[in-house]
C-alpha cells in the first residue's frame, strides 16, 4: 500500500502544479461556459516562444556537451524517443476506437522527457550515493525533440496516406481496378511521398521555431536572451496555453469515453517498456563504454517519463487535429505519478541488483 | 495649508507614478493625432493577464490566510466593498446629467482597494507604534474583489433593464396598457432576470479570468508562475493598457464638461463616508472579537483608498460602455490623493483618540 | 595583419550575438521555405516596447543629466546625428542603382548609437587612464534619437516628394508647360509641404511611441516599469523581430545583387568620416568648455558607431519601404566591426597624439 500512497500523493502535487492546474481551470470554465477567449495571434507567439525555448534548450546543452564521452548514450537516447513514438503507432493506436492521431500524439508525449521527473531521479541517485557521470542530464534533448519530431511526422505520414486513400476510394469507385493493383499503387505512392512530408512537417511552424532554436543554440552565443527572456517567462506563457488546452480539450472529452480505458492501460505499462528498453540500451553502453549504472538508471528514468512540458505546446502546434484531452491526460494524469512514483524506485533498485 | 500642500505635493507624486504617467501619456498623444495603435488582441491578453494576476494573489492571501480568526473583519471588508458600489449607484449616479453606468464603475473603483493606500498606512502606524494584526494587510482582497465583482454585476443589471424598458416602450405603443401593468411586468421581469444577469457577468472574461485566478490561487500552488511571470510583468502590462485607457479616455473626455463637478464633490466625500463607515464595522469587531485599534484604522483605509492597479483593467473589460475619464479621473487624479494625504492621518488620529 | 585578425575575431563575435544570430535565422528558415509566421498584431506590440524603451532610456538619462554642463557636447551630438542622415542622402542615395530610401535608412542607423561599441571604448579609455567626464556616457541619446527622428522625416519628405513629382508628371502631360514653371511649381510645393510631413512623421507609430517614452522619462518616474518590464524584456523582443526582419530581408535581398559594393564602401568609410567629424566639434568643446580629451574620444566613437539596437525596429516601422537586408547588413555586418576593431584604436590614438 505504501506504493498507493506514494501515487495517490503524487497525483495530487501534479494536479496542484501550475501546468496541470490551468489545464483542468480551461476545462472547468469551458464547462461553466465562461467567454474567455485568448487570441489566436497570441497562442502563435506564445507556441514560436516555447518551441523557440525548447530548441534552445537542447541546443545550448549539445553546445556545451563532450559529444564525443556522450556518443553511444546519445544515440540509445535518441533511437528510444523514436522508437516510442513508433511502438504507440502500432499498440495504441490498433486498439478498438483509438484514433490514429490521438495515440502517435500520446506516443510523442511519452517519447519527450519530463525535466521534473529527471530531476527527481538525479536527486534519488544522489541520495543514495549511486554515481553518474555529470552529463547524463544533458541526455534530455537528445530524446526529447528526435520523439516530437517523428511524432509530428509519423502524424503528417499517417494523414496524408489516409487522404489519398479517400481520393483513391473515390477513384476506384469511377474506374474499377482488381483490389491488389489499388493497393500496389498506394504503396508506391506512399515511399514516394515520404521524404515531401519530412520536409513539410519540417518547415511547419512548430518544427521550424524548434529547430531555429536548436541551431541558433548550437551555433550562436544566444544566452543573454535565452536567460532574460525565453526561459523566465517560460512558465508563464505554457500556463496560458494549458489554459487554452483546457479549454480545447473539453470540447472534446466526450470522444474519450469509449476508449479512456486504453489510455489509462498505455499509460500504465508504457513507462515500465520504455524504461525498461533505454535500461536494457545502457547496459550495453555500461559493458562497452563503462557508462555507470547511475547513467543507466537515469536513461531509464527519462525513457519511462512523459512530457508535460514541451510536448503539449509542440503537439498542438505540430498535429493540430490530435485530441488534448487524450495526449495530456494519459501523459500528466497517469504517466507522471507512474514514472515518479513507481519507476524511479524499480529502476534504482534494478541497477543496485545488478551492481551489487 | 499643510493639509494642502501635503495634498498637492501627493496629486504631483501621483500625477509622476507609471499609472497615472502612461494614461495622460496616452490622452496627450491622442490629442496630438498620433496613429500609434495597440492591436485589440494585445489588449485582450494584457487584460487577461492583468485579472488573472489580481485573482491569484487574491487566492494566494486568501489560502495562506487563518480565516477563523480573521472571519468578522473579512466580512467586513466584503460588506463595505459591495456597500460602496451600492451608494455610488444611488447617489452619484442620481445626481443631473451623471451617466448610470459610469457612476456604477466609479463606485467600484472606489470600492477595491489601493495597495499603495494600504502601504502608506501599515508604514504609518509602525512609525506611530501602534500595533495591528500581521494579517490585516490581507484584508485586501476581500473588500477588492467583491467591490469590482458588485460593479459589473449592478451595471449589467442595469443595462439590461434599460434594454429592456426600451423595448417595452416600443410594446406599449403597440399594444397600449395602463401604466402600472407595464411597471408590474417590467418588476416581475427584472426580479426573474437578476440571476442569469449574474452568471452572464460571472461568465465574462474579466470576471471569468479574476475568478479562475482565484481558484487556482486557492486550489492549486501556482506560486511559481505567479512569481516568475504573472506579478513581474504586471505594472507593465498595465503601463501599456493604461496607454490604451488614456487615448480611449481622450476620445470621451468631451462627456464629463457638465458633469465633472459631481464626480470632484463625489471624490472628495466617498474616501471619508466609505472609511467611517469601516471604521464604524471595525469598531464592532474591536468590542466583540479584540480586533486592534491598529487593525481597524488600516479597515478603514482600504475602505477610503480607491484602486489604481485592479480597477482599471477590470471595468475596461467587464463596464466597457463607462467612460474611463470619469471613473479613472475621479479615483486617481483626485480620491486618491484625499485618501493618502487627509484620510490616513484622520483615522490614525481619531484611533488615538478612542484608544487613548 | 593585426588589424585584420581583430576584424575577423569581432565580425564572429557579431555574428554569434542574439541580434546577428536570429536575423540570419530567419533568412535561413525563409530560405529553407518554413511556414513559420509571427502575427502582424505581435510585430506591432514588440515594436511599440522597443520603441517605448528607447525613449524611456533616453529620457532617464537626460532627467539625470546636468544639462548645463553638457551644453556644448549634447548640441556637438545631435549635429552630428543629423548630419549623419544627410551626408548618406547626398554620397550613399546619389551612387548608381542604389535606392534612396535604403540609403536614408542605413544613414539613420550609422547616426544611431551602438551601446555595445561605446562600451567597448569605456572600458578602454579606462585600461588606458585617460580620463573623461562621468557624464560622457549619456550623450548616446542625444546623438541616437535625433539621427533616427531625422532619417524617418527626410525619407518621408522624399517620398512624398517622388509621389508628387509622379502626379505632376501625369498633370503636366495633360496640361504641357515648360519645364521651368512645372520646376517652380515643385519647389514652391515641396516647401510648403516640409513641415506637415513632419508633423505627419512624428504623429507615425513609430515616432509616437519613441518621443512618448522620451517625455515619460524626462517628466515622469517611469523606473519602476522601465526596471521590470521594458528593459529586461527588451533583448529578447527585439530577436523576435529580428527573426521577423531576417524573413523580410530574405525576400529582398536580391535587390542588393547590384549595389552591395557601394554598401561595403560606405561602411567602411563612414565610422571613420562621422567620427572625425565629431572629433572636430568636440576639440572645438575642449578648447573652448575645458571638454576633455576622453570625452572627446567617446564622442568621436559614438560618431562612428551604428545601431544594432534601437535603429532596426525603429526603421523598421518608420520606413517600411526600406530594405532591411541593406541597412542591418551595412551596420551590423561591417559598419560595427569596423567601428570597435579600428576606429576606437585609432580615435584613442589621435586624443593621445595631441594630448601628449
Amino acid at each position: 500500500m505504501d506504493f498507493l500512497s506514494l501515487f495517490v500523493k503524487d497525483f495530487i502535487i501534479q494536479l496542484q502544479s501550475p501546468t496541470l492546474g490551468f489545464l483542468i481551470g480551461g476545462m472547468v470554465i469551458a464547462a461553466l461556459g465562461s467567454q474567455l477567449v485568448i487570441p489566436e495571434s497570441i497562442c502563435t507567439i506564445i507556441v514560436f516562444m516555447l518551441l523557440t525555448k525548447i530548441g534552445l534548450t537542447g541546443g545550448i546543452a549539445i553546445r556545451n556537451s563532450n559529444l564525443t564521452e556522450m556518443v553511444l548514450p546519445v544515440i540509445f537516447a535518441a533511437t528510444v524517443g523514436i522508437l516510442v513514438v513508433f511502438i504507440a503507432r502500432y499498440t495504441l493506436a490498433k486498439l478498438p476506437k483509438v484514433k490514429t492521431v490521438d495515440a502517435i500524439a500520446t506516443g510523442g508525449l511519452f517519447g519527450a522527457v519530463s525535466g521534473s521527473t529527471m530531476a527527481a531521479a538525479l536527486t534519488l541517485l544522489e541520495e543514495q550515493k549511486i554515481g553518474y557521470e555529470a552529463w547524463a542530464g544533458a541526455l534530455y534533448p537528445f530524446m526529447d525533440i528526435p520523439a516530437l519530431v517523428t511524432a509530428i511526422v509519423v502524424a503528417n505520414i499517417y494523414l496524408n496516406q489516409k487522404k489519398r486513400s479517400k481520393a483513391a476510394a473515390v477513384n476506384s469507385q469511377e474506374q474499377p481496378s482488381t483490389r491488389q493493383e489499388y493497393r500496389d499503387q498506394q504503396q508506391g505512392d506512399s515511399k514516394v511521398k515520404i521524404w515531401p512530408i519530412i520536409e513539410e512537417s519540417l518547415q511547419g511552424p512548430a518544427l521550424s521555431a524548434m529547430l531555429l532554436g536548436l541551431a541558433l543554440g548550437i551555433l550562436t552565443k544566444p544566452e543573454s536572451v535565452y536567460e532574460s527572456f525565453y526561459d523566465p517567462a517560460f512558465r508563464g506563457l505554457l500556463s496560458i496555453l494549458m489554459l487554452v488546452m483546457g479549454m480545447e480539450a473539453w470540447s472534446r472529452i466526450g470522444e474519450l469515453r469509449k476508449v479512456a480505458q486504453w489510455y489509462v492501460v498505455y499509460s500504465v505499462v508504457a513507462p515500465f517498456l520504455h524504461g525498461l528498453i533505454a535500461f536494457g540500451l545502457g547496459m550495453i553502453a555500461h559493458y562497452t563504454m563503462n557508462f555507470s549504472l547511475g547513467g543507466v538508471v537515469v536513461l531509464a528514468v527519462i525513457a519511462s517519463s512523459s512530457s508535460d512540458i514541451s510536448g503539449p505546446p509542440t503537439l498542438r502546434a505540430g498535429i493540430p487535429s490530435a485530441n488534448p484531452s487524450a495526449y495530456i491526460g494519459a501523459s500528466t494524469a497517469v504517466g507522471t505519478p507512474i514514472a515518479i512514483g513507481l519507476c524511479i524506485p524499480f529502476f534504482i533498485g534494478l541497477a543496485q541488483a545488478l551492481g551489487g
